[in-house]
């Protein structure tokens, strides 16, 4: 079957509201096991202000410390803003992720303005983005659902998807930031959407809120998408979004993909040291599965 | 889409290995809030000896307390001998769960004895309870895999399949004892058996040690079928398998089904309110989702 690839975003969606700061060689060190254990897409930070998400304040300085080290990776960080779009290329990235609210409730609790506006001010910064050269990935926040708003209408996702395509955007990423899609929903959202754009590479971003994080991947698999965001360990989780859980493990995707016969060239033994060592920096432990189920077969080989 | 039917087996596999042990008054209250919160199968219990299980010890006293009060709910119990046969006839059960292992090592650490005199065992119990004039469902325990052997052949199952059939089981319950399988492997085990035995209903237990519970779950409903083993809040585990998890949490199925269109007769909320009282009574966090993503509902509206 056709391989997928996994882009994980500890280091950003997973780390951007922990308590616990990390430090830039913490993270360092974080980035380079994941890129060890063979993950190729990297999503390492945000350029957002330094006072408002501290967690994230050494995005460029990361960067520009790894950006050399592994040419196979996919090095790639979020970008709110004109001011983070100059702080992006100064440090030498070449690809972005931008995204925008598909609900009006949500974005306005995330960013403090309505979703049309916030979704001017993205197609502006795609084509900026894309104008200086950069690979650029589109977002639609809420794609799924919105736990203020209820259901998000499909025909403003695909509207939005469309006007994203126009302006350039290389890859289109639906994203369920609440947590609120199903395996049904995620199928017939992803067929309208190749439908419309078939040249458009769509990712999906997932969190397991409700526990369906595996199988809503699984059936946007079955649809033709085989680019997917995660964390290592299930980190994550929005303070806009009530009660949200974390991003799909990583590991627990390795485990479903490898167990189908699906190629990722994730190391799952390696992936979980680098959970090892989160749970160790963050001194909790985390939701994914397959660590708890590796260090059970380690403790009785012991 | 068909409905489905979800058996509750909270206060069987859920309770039968938990330190703390409900009372008779307890179990009953628990029993009476999954009835009405639209249960409609039960599995409340196992005639194991007391002294080896005795969170089970009531199991008698349980079935003959509640087996009038709800005419509308299959009532059913775990019986592993003669002996638990016996019992359960005594308290005027007409349904049953029978079962025994695919796997060697996994049947001599949990009954002693290995595979093939325990499925010896479980024919002859089966033709007896048969012969009593009681229902049965026959199971086979590790059917998707098993942790200390790792696969476990498709015609094994197959082969006690059709065994299980020829001796009178009135339905197949297929358990993922170990949490091992994966959605490509049920749905192809499920054709199999369905493709040999047209005529046996299937039932599927799968536990939620790797995070596919209900990516499973889904599959086998893709599959054909509608019948399928929860509990709720996610209880359960075994000690007989290294680093199991619990069973898909009945909330969490109901929860993927109602998304998807599917019918399963019961109240969410209502249901949320049994794993609060679980909680309540085992002082712990149950790991099924859907009671936090209501809880932080209430919250929010509080």
């Amino acid at each position: 079957m056709a391989a997928v690839v996994l882009e994980d975003e500890s280091l950003r969606d997973g780390l951007q509201f922990e308590q616990k700061i990390l430090t830039l060689d913490q993270k360092l060190s974080l980035y380079r096991l994941l890129a060890a254990a063979g993950v190729r897409r990297l999503q390492v930070g945000s350029f957002v202000h330094p006072k408002l998400v501290p967690q994230m304040a050494d995005t460029a300085e990361l960067i520009e410390t790894v950006r050399g080290e592994t040419p196979g990776v996919l090095l790639t960080a979020l970008v709110l803003n004109d001011k983070g779009l100059e702080r992006a290329l100064r440090c030498g990235l070449g690809h972005l992720s931008l995204s925008s609210s598909a609900s009006d409730s949500h974005s306005l609790k995330n960013v403090k303005r309505p979703a049309d506006q916030a979704f001017a001010s993205l197609l502006e910064l795609v084509r900026l983005a894309v104008a200086a050269g950069l690979q650029v990935r589109a977002g639609i926040q809420c794609a799924f659902g919105c736990v203020y708003e209820g259901a998000v209408p499909e025909a403003r996702v695909l509207e939005m998807a469309a006007r994203l395509a126009d302006s350039g955007a290389n890859e289109l990423n639906l994203a369920d930031t609440a947590g609120m899609a199903n395996p049904v929903q995620v199928k017939r959202l992803v067929a309208k959407t190749r439908a419309a754009l078939p040249q458009l590479p769509i990712s999906i971003h997932l969190h397991d809120t409700r526990g369906l994080g595996l199988t809503n991947m699984l059936a946007a698999y079955e649809s033709g998408v085989t680019l997917f965001d995660v964390a290592a360990g299930g980190l994550g989780g929005c303070p806009f979004v009530k009660g949200a859980a974390g991003n799909v493990a990583a590991e627990d995707a390795v485990n479903l993909f490898e167990q189908i016969g699906v190629e990722t060239g994730i190391d799952l033994k390696a992936l979980c040291r680098v959970v090892d060592r989160y749970e160790q920096l963050l001194d909790r432990s985390l939701p994914g599965r397959m660590n708890r189920v590796i260090q059970s077969q380690r403790a009785a080989c012991g």
